[in-house]
């Protein structure tokens, strides 16, 4: 059977590599991804094809990966996160339908998910995640700014927990600080915004800060932002939002030693 | 050093278990999560202390876990999923918050994140999450129905993919039946939807259908239903957001023999 996986690896550290994630690789004879990513899997690429076209090559990427496969080479095609998120799986599938090739037909697909960079980034703090959250990519490469202004405020409006990708790049910060002005006209300028960086590689920096205190400007690509909602708290070093559990009588009595 | 895991344990299979989650219930001598949870470890749990206080009885679980922690037994308090996403780590820090207890202060805490439930779905049917999309619990037992309802329709104004959890339960299903007219009003009745039940477990279901044929009755606690945006697209038996690629030059042209 002619064999393409669509890998999602984590953010780096092998522990959040997924045993299905792993096994695909090593039944892989070529392993296609950006550099950074297959870099991360050390050991893991001994032995086998790797292609690195370089960032902004998707496409490439992707019909490489597609023709691999369909010449028989067992082949992984990898992301970093989750494969399904901001990531390689769409590329694969977009081409399939606007270039099909007969070749392709054979090819068995499977999509492997991974650890998403917002999951690793609220495990690192807490649990700010925990009510209802929206994913946004603040990049306008792709997507006309007037879209992703309209998510922004959207996602305002409802009170989402924000986690923005590609929140920053060499080319462009105004982006972020148009998103932290949206948000402060619905919550709190004292929402506890997470900042994280290479969570789980070399050189992690995770920092909690308040979101009118944010600063686009140092900011990187590999960082990702997250914005708590309204209700999002601090408890000691935590990061957490409340799902509601407080109006239990369990949650709100005080515990005394004679309830014990 | 007295130690509490809380780890997601992803959709079921252990094919989807990370190593890091894997390790932490290794290292565990006392685990605590809902008993179906607890029972998809399999060998995992044995020689460890079983406690599965029931669903609802999520208060006295994340106690249980931290006094199990405080007394010296290190600790995993295990939700399927994500422990971030509409799981336990959120309890455990709103405890620590309201009744903080001196010997919690002992406990060091580390969350550990799975793969959640639309992770898995998504990748099952292709890449449905590529694009901007959030997470609404339509639940209303601890989120009053108005903040959930006002969520619904920012997220239709935005037009991000949506995953609902907690659908539907046995007592409640005319929410779904709210949440799909709100959508949609904001985009195509054929938008592809998934419904996913037990992912990468016995009785895995899986369908996609369209927006307008989404049958809430037929559901239950634990289906995940994932709506697309307006530009959700079907590719044979795929499902994909497209993320914008197909205005390249690369995704545009069309590849005859001759380029080749």
């Amino acid at each position: 059977m002619k064999q393409l996986y669509i890998i999602g690896s984590g953010p780096g550290s092998p522990a959040h590599l997924t045993p299905a994630a792993r096994a695909a690789i090593d039944a892989s004879h070529e392993l296609v991804g950006h550099g950074l990513f297959l870099n991360l899997l050390g050991d893991l690429t001994h032995g086998k094809g790797c292609h690195k076209p370089p960032m902004g090559e998707e496409i490439t990427r992707a019909r490489l990966a597609l023709d691999l496969a369909a010449s028989g080479r067992t082949t992984s095609l990898i992301s970093s996160g989750d494969a399904g998120i901001y990531a390689m799986a769409t590329v694969v599938f977009e081409l399939l339908e606007r270039q099909p090739k007969p070749d392709w037909d054979a090819v068995d697909i499977q999509v492997i998910p991974g650890i998403s960079a917002m999951q690793a980034a609220a495990a690192r703090v807490g649990a700010p995640l925990a009510h209802d959250f929206c994913a946004i990519s603040l990049s306008d490469l792709l997507t006309p700014w007037e879209t992703i202004e309209r998510r922004v405020v959207a996602a305002a409006q409802g009170d989402f927990i924000v986690a923005f990708y590609n929140a920053v790049s060499r080319k462009r910060s105004w982006q972020l600080q148009r998103a932290v002005d949206i948000l402060l006209q619905h919550r709190p300028p004292t929402t506890p915004t997470v900042v994280a960086f290479n969570i789980s590689r070399k050189g992690e920096q995770i920092s909690v800060t308040e979101l009118q205190a944010l600063v686009p400007d140092k900011l990187n690509m590999l960082t990702l932002v997250l914005v708590g909602n309204s209700d999002t708290r601090r408890v000691g070093n935590w990061v957490y939002t409340p799902r509601g559990y407080g109006q239990k009588p369990e949650m709100r009595e005080t515990v005394t030693p004679s309830d014990e």
